[in-house]
């Protein structure tokens, strides 16, 4: 077998042609999808009013184990693709860790993460049905500015919802979508008659994900069209970013690559569901053991401190109830500077996954999420995004278990972006004022009072 | 032959193991660097007062075409090179062009640009010799994050004198170099004699490059075991930046690619010597009739409206004397947003092979430049620097040339970096606001009476 490089670049021809669908692995599959009205099944009519049909079959699909991905998509996935598998040499010497450490590096597109994969996907099948344009929300940015870009090579209209308070305090952000072409709304907006009744009330606030959730939707809805896009939780998206553990697979059979523990970041999910597929896929089969961590902050703790029950899946309580891992609709994470992990449930996929036993949480303060993204920074290299960073995080903690007991561990995590946009976050960490804030069970319990009554959930 | 991909990753072993020197191709050597107090030849003993011995070495060396890239410094490049060349076949639909337009993408590393290059062989060579500390200035912070990066590698101390207003202007620079452990003065500050002089003087100036240098150039000479890095300009590092051409090189010559047109943008030089290193070569041994072009701001023309002549490198007049094309060590550009182009002077080795009619070169306007910029992140993904949408909107031009007569030309551009600092301007972009400046005659002919007087150049 070939020596693996410092860095793993698959060729064109090797990057997986096809999607892989965790569901049809799983024995028992994830709850369906309730209307909350009825609390009966959603209906692929029902949904089909707001995501494109394709999408649609795909998110109810528990059969297919392999989706073949459209040629549109996969033109535009080689012009960013593939992504590396990186061999953290230097990260391994700081630690002194026998343990072989990789990081799979979504990073490397001007997006600057992961979302770009499920992005393109959902935007392609849009253009295809000959919807003309995509409302989004967007609370850290990474999705709207994935989205941006996929909206501009498959040219369609774009109106992303974006939390008032991030446009505010992430005016670059919003300065790259509209680069793409794309157009930002600070929410809540007089556009929509949710943004004009939550104005009317409080016409001071600075918005929330659950209000821009709200608004994107109405506005899908409401024009012709037009469909709303979604960047995680769903089941559609985790099957888009599978590519990130096929392209890892590959790599690691390509070299001889043996991973006892895969390591991934969890907010809504798709990152860490996408890079665990194929090896949670084998081990639902019983062909490994691996060991697989999904790593979240203290502060929005939904696998290890949440619920499993249906729930809205926005705090507006307008979309459909998913059973899921949450924490409360109306929870409100206090202020924790990886946006993009600040989300109240957690895909249902990878809530199953958990509910049954393949997976571990464990959740991390973000001072020593800091702390890990600047030692990581300083020896690799790259700048992480603070979301990512509770991968590194978590990979560090094996890796130092290694060094303890003095086991070879080969240990893959997934590095999902770039911490470009987040410098507010490290300026916080550099001058020593960031702080920690792990919810009490009382407030945790606040948000659990106000879960749907879901007969026998 | 093999057909190329979009992307063209060379693999470990395809890497350059050397540096191309250009100067020994060159017939007629650029002219000796002057000691300004005695207009006599700078001695290497002058000279390694404030740089490495081994870049003084490399600074004097106009014989060896190829000099050895010593391992420590290649297993660095390891972590983050190869960067790739990619096919822009998304512009060439949207221009509707016949010819073939290629980019060397130099942004696939967190510092987000082709300085690191140059950086890490620089802070190496300091390590090697038992220097424990190297200082710095920058400007738009490119240079500053490069060296943060090295420094962080190869365990070293940095002290990076950055202009008062871009530290202030850029608190995320700032903050990426602090995250890297390096240290960040604004300048003018109170820890050099020149820095408290200025200070007196101007309480309330927000600094300029010329004084950052001065202030960097008077703590690397005091300091025990201390030495002074300098991002461009000098000919060791446009020797350290020829791995761009020659990666493009044999990019080239893998696929059989078979450019008739090279182009990039020039400040310093650094970037644009390094892309044209072999092709100029070659041209300069008649074994290739290539056009290679520089683009620089109208605002700050060194080239298409300098004088060639022996000036200093500084606004504060402390540097030796190099001929090059120059605006006048006191000219100051009018506010571009392009801050690493910003520069009066230019590389003497560029400036001789201009002077020599080897290459082209070209004056455009921001506002064009960043309609280019924007344009190619629609259409390739990537959101380009400022500096780097100059090279792009060259090859714009010179593809609707042959959109004009039919030619199917090859063109090769340099993109330097990516534009997740430059915000700002792009805001200043899309909104409308940005500003052309280009210097009268009469505002030219000021920054020329201040030249040296050196006899007989």
């Amino acid at each position: 077998m070939k020596k693996a490089p410092y860095k793993i670049y698959l060729s064109e021809e090797e990057m997986p042609k096809y999607w892989l669908n965790i569901k049809a692995f799983m024995k028992e599959k994830p709850d369906q999808m309730l209307n909350p009205a009825t609390l009966q099944p959603c209906t692929a009519e029902e949904l089909e009013q707001l995501f494109c049909s394709e999408l649609v079959k795909q998110e109810f699909n528990n059969t297919d184990k392999y989706i073949e991905i459209p040629k549109g998509i996969l033109d535009f996935y080689k012009t960013y693709r593939p992504a590396p598998l990186i061999r953290a040499h230097r990260l391994e010497k700081m630690l002194n860790t026998p343990a072989e450490i990789y990081y799979k590096f979504e990073g490397t597109n001007t997006s600057g993460s992961h979302k770009l994969k499920s992005a393109a996907a959902q935007v392609f099948y849009a253009k295809e049905q000959g919807i003309t344009s995509v409302t989004t929300e967007t609370g850290a940015g990474q999705w709207g500015t994935a989205l941006a870009m996929a909206c501009a090579y498959y040219q369609i209209d774009l109106n992303v919802y974006m939390v008032k308070v991030s446009a505010e305090q992430k005016p670059y952000r919003k300065s790259v979508i509209e680069t793409y072409g794309g157009r930002v709304i600070p929410s809540p907006s007089d556009t929509t008659e949710v943004g004009r009744k939550i104005l009317a009330e409080h016409p001071d606030t600075g918005g929330s994900l659950g209000c821009a959730i709200s608004e994107a939707i109405e506005a899908a809805i409401k024009k012709d069209n037009c469909r709303y896009v979604l960047g995680s939780v769903l089941d559609h998206v985790i099957l888009h970013q599978s590519i990130i553990g096929e392209e890892t697979r590959i790599a690691c059979e390509k070299y001889g690559i043996k991973p006892d523990i895969i390591i991934g970041c969890v907010g809504g999910g798709s990152n860490f569901g996408g890079l665990i597929a194929p090896f949670v896929a084998d081990k639902i089969e019983g062909k490994s053991d691996i060991r697989i961590i999904g790593v979240e902050p203290a502060s929005c703790p939904s696998l290890t401190r949440g619920k499993y029950a249906y729930d809205f899946g926005d705090t507006g309580k307008t979309t459909p109830l998913l059973r899921m891992y949450t924490l409360g609709s109306g929870y409100i994470p206090s202020p924790n500077h990886a946006g993009g992990l600040r989300f109240h449930g957690m895909s249902p996929i990878v809530s199953k996954l958990y509910h049954d036993g393949y997976i571990e949480a464990r959740a991390v303060e973000q001072t020593k999420v800091f702390e890990a993204a600047t030692a990581f920074a300083r020896s690799e290299g790259t700048l992480p995004a603070p979301e990512s960073a509770h991968a590194i995080l978590g990979a560090i903690e094996e890796a130092v278990k290694c060094r303890e007991t003095g086991e070879k561990k080969t240990i893959i995590f997934g590095l999902t972006g770039t911490g470009f946009f987040d410098m507010t976050a490290y300026m916080s960490y550099n001058s020593g004022t960031m702080v920690d804030h792990i919810p009490t069970d009382e407030e945790l319990e606040k948000g659990f009072t106000e879960l749907p009554n879901v007969p026998g959930k």
